[in-house]
């Protein structure tokens, strides 16, 4: 029942999509961190839809720090970060609670908290909590940025069109922020918007890939067996909603290679070990090589779509038709791009303290 | 530097490749479940590469239990199960000891430990380890058993060949347990054989795709954002040696599609409320929906080729040629059936017991 | 570097003495137990200083939750009680920032922070944080009633007075309400009246101890070894601030006695097994045992005392002279009473949950 | 149900008094720390009972080390002791099963374990278990001791006697470990001797109490409020078979003190802040100081008395008398020295490392 992820760096989550506010608590940031309302605000604005391409429900997300710093660094105590709800009408979902959405937890969640679950717009499990996420994402991108690591994700697919051109680590920040979509290929950009707008137009949804890399990331991160770096990043990646695959370097493609193939094969560049090829993603026996880390995020697409749909009424236990007119994004890959940056910054930085690569304590 | 995974049923993981022994310590097993030495020895059979398709080494791999059980029922404290290493040839590692072989954790470890790491067949993160997740698997096995959930996992990729058939649930064990590479369709089964055989003879090696699917879980199971379904077991999946994609239901073919097509409406069947598809793979906001569960794994090729390959010799830091002798799977993944079945059930049972939807005390 | 506490319920606190606010985060607490503002008010007005005994300075301590209840229940997620601080005033901290107080965390603090810690009123270790504790202890509190188990504290000494008569279960609660220092002996009580009087005249603080007591506990709560009750227990208390000493039934009794004295008989009682004494408090072997608990928690002295003390300028690392101007309680151990029975409840609900006595989901 | 202890330095304890062995698995030992079997006996052979003085079961308890050290140094991986058990005869427990031993864990594991427990010996509820937590603290000593840290032990009460003399911190272990019941005046070392003699004559046994002091350790161990050095220590002392008392520093005698006694001043030392005195045991606000730590903890007398006591046989629920015959030291508090001397290193052990003042990878 914990709502926590991590053991050094600890992100907690809270709040409901209607409820007063979601926000984040995050245990562990070293003191001595310079963080402000700003940085964090910066971050949560690059989650907001963009105009016209995402859910029409506006919130500010103006952020609050209530805990944890001082003076404009960190304290050594808990970070909490609340960002309140405006802009909230439950309407909707009042009339239609009894009525689960497909692709949705409306329905896991009333059998598991046997209908005390806040089932307004999701409550919990609503999209809104990634706000949470993206807040204490943005804390260990501080942590991470004073060691030289940097975290870039871009979306390389949505619906059936993929962004082909492979984007060098450098421009691939400049390339993404560009894109209304995120995505690193102008082109790319170009088609993925039409697609957004068709099947916005035509009352459906698109899922999308999500592309991470980390750049700067030293060797020996990651402990072996269950703590591997494959392991604690997936399951952050999966606690992301919506997330249904998570693959690192050549991935599921690794399945149909040869090993003479799929082998990165070491070499000496600049006077250190270096790999001709990386098709490890980064990561060889769970710990990071001091190769870029690379990994692929699949989203489905946004159950929450205008067709009418078929589902179940709980109260009478008999089929029923579903209109759903609540205020959703086509597809979430697009504003899930800075989440997962977050999700694996807040990762990361668990396992660089948990190996002694961040001090405790510091100036950072 | 935990070697553990799980909360209310843990397993740890320890042993070395060519050390004393390899095992596994078991906390959290009811007290009262029936578990014998021989049912153990009965998965771990199951892990033995085939006559002619897998290594030759010859581990008769023999089961003890030295703790945990009295009378033939667990006590309550924690079982530990000893599989001591026999037949180890540590010459070859010990001549290439500084040259790390590509693809393997031989690098990463020599950097994380700064050179102390059992460098002899791989140490700890050799497959060999995963005899211990197997043990811990058959005892997990007989608490789902005693729930009506049963485990089972097939390949349905290695290399070229892929199995396309869908099997039916009720079948996929019977067949896939016929099959020398555990393929439930007969006839990629022999295509495999022969895949296998062409490129062990030509001292490469192939990487594999693995299904399992969970039969008879109950819905409720799995906690809402970080400790989804999805989270805890690609967190328990991605430590299995090898492995670098792990996707649920639709997976990564939902990136492609459209909500309209992807969601899964809900339904009455049988009095009780079902889905008509299942592209969620049986989760449903991190939570199972009563569904099976189903997931793909994807292995990389087995990093040991007899074919010679580039490195580097860490002595004196200049490019070396490595010719591996060890002896080897040539498909890793072939072997890995058993352990993700027992990686997923060590999983699912203790989120089972999380959830309290297995007791703590019984006679089961 | 965590701020959290328990398992399966977890309570994490946050804020500082002199920041914008102090709280309780709550993790795990069943979906479905019925929990209000008003309700953790309560136990917080318990908590304020009585009439001229206390700190003069003067919070409302008004309590609002902004996460994880949902008309009037909760709804599975987290509970956030926030508590703003309002009478505020750092000025004497700011003036003596360099000069820790004697028997106060400002030096520790000083150096493990390397300065960044937060020193206004002591920051995160001030006793004020105990009142996110009492918030979390409430919710505990209720999850306990609804099985019966009531936890009840009282101060049994006070400096030089001591409370001699032994109280039955059955009257502590009424007696310990009714006096200001929330002593169950009306004799001890007014004793401890005057003793509080005359330090407070001369500068000075006291000692004290507290009695608490669980009833109503079922057997089989704990966990054999390292979760203890009595682990679990000494964990929680001595985390409160100034507690120095945790002893369960006889405690330190014990070591001057002999088995045959100490050993508490089995017999048979209204059909039931018991015991005829209780020198173990109601644990065996780390286990309940069906027999009330009973532990006694060592406070030490107030350490903020208004007579003249020795101390260190750590700006200039030369011997001051330190003179304290805040507003502090004469003995913390009053205002105690309740944090002692806060935290006992918070990890019984934890120990509860784990055992599964308590329901993960109910209409409690 | 975890049998484990420590976040980064964790040890899980295994076996039964009357199984197979009894051991210890401990993680997160730092790799390159030298250690051998020979250091991990010599802790466990000072476990061993005096002549003449404990219980007269013989036991060996040869170490062996079957996971986790190669060529003599820690490779990383999880540690693996395990000390088989010999002098077993189960006769007497095999007869009296179903009549719980007054002060002992039969009732509640009887209960808590649905009869399923090992009730042999008292299965992992018997003192034996500290064999294991011995031997995992050999470890943590190591660890500790390459960073001039020394934990030391003794006696100071058992039944009647008392040591009253201060005895420096210098000439502690040196007179301690002169003394058969390891107290280190050796006045009250005879008298002890002679108390034990006659209360084991007597078919009587004595409750006792072991100081303990850490010398050397720098400040800045421990974590605020939940994580204080004073929770974290006493979870694990609480964790040892008979222990019913924890204090650090004046502990119970701070109740009865004012403020301006009880605090200790800070002043400069050899350039260096310091304190004094040390009444707050080295621990301020849950830190260290610098200062040493001191704690003291109470056992209760072996439960186990030759005197016949009154009981109740759950097979028929009516009360019975018991005999007990099996072998038992008459005041476990002499052989617990070396156990609370290994729990206390054990949690330093994982402190350090939590704040970085060990480093994950050695030669140490």
């Amino acid at each position: 029942m914990t709502f926590s992820l991590g053991k050094e760096f600890r992100i907690t989550i809270f709040g409901e999509s209607h409820g007063e506010c979601v926000g984040a608590l995050i245990e562990g940031c070293p003191a001595g961190t310079a963080i402000s309302e700003g940085e964090i605000q910066r971050e949560l604005d690059r989650r907001r839809p963009g105009k016209g391409l995402g859910s029409p429900r506006r919130e500010e997300d103006r952020v609050r720090l209530i805990g944890g710093v001082f003076n404009g660094r960190t304290n050594g105590g808990p970070i909490v970060v609340v960002i309140a709800n405006r802009d909230v009408d439950s309407s909707w979902y009042e009339r239609n609670r009894h009525i689960p959405r497909p692709g949705h937890a409306d329905y896991t969640a009333f059998v598991k908290y046997a209908g005390f679950n806040d089932w307004r717009g999701g409550g919990f499990f609503s999209g809104r909590i990634t706000a949470g996420i993206v807040a204490a994402g943005a804390v260990a991108r501080k942590l991470l940025a004073a060691k030289g690591v940097r975290v870039v994700a871009h979306l390389v697919q949505m619906g059936s069109v993929r962004a082909e051109e492979d984007v060098p680590d450098s421009d691939l920040e400049g390339l993404a922020s560009q894109s209304p979509v995120r995505c690193a290929s102008s082109k790319a950009s170009r088609l993925m918007v039409k697609e957004l707008e068709k099947a916005a137009a035509e009352g459906d949804s698109l899922g999308g890939l999500v592309e991470c890399r980390v750049l700067g990331v030293p060797p020996c991160i990651g402990e072996p067996v269950f703590d591997s770096v494959e392991s604690v990043l997936s399951h952050g990646l999966f606690s992301i909603p919506a997330v249904k695959g998570v693959e690192f370097g050549g991935g599921f493609g690794l399945s149909g290679m040869r090993g003479s193939v799929a082998n990165d094969e070491f070499c000496i560049r600049d006077g250190a070990v270096s790999t001709r090829t990386n098709n490890c993603g980064g990561i060889l026996g769970g710990i990071t090589d001091g190769m870029p880390l690379r990994m692929r995020v699949a989203f489905k697409p946004t159950p929450s779509i205008a067709k009418a749909q078929r589902s179940v009424d709980l109260s009478r236990m008999e089929e029923a038709e579903l209109l759903i007119e609540g205020r959703h994004d086509p597809c979430v890959a697009v504003r899930a791009v800075p989440v997962v940056e977050a999700m694996v910054a807040a990762c990361l930085a668990d396992l660089m303290i948990r190996s002694q690569k961040i001090a405790r304590t510091g100036g950072g």
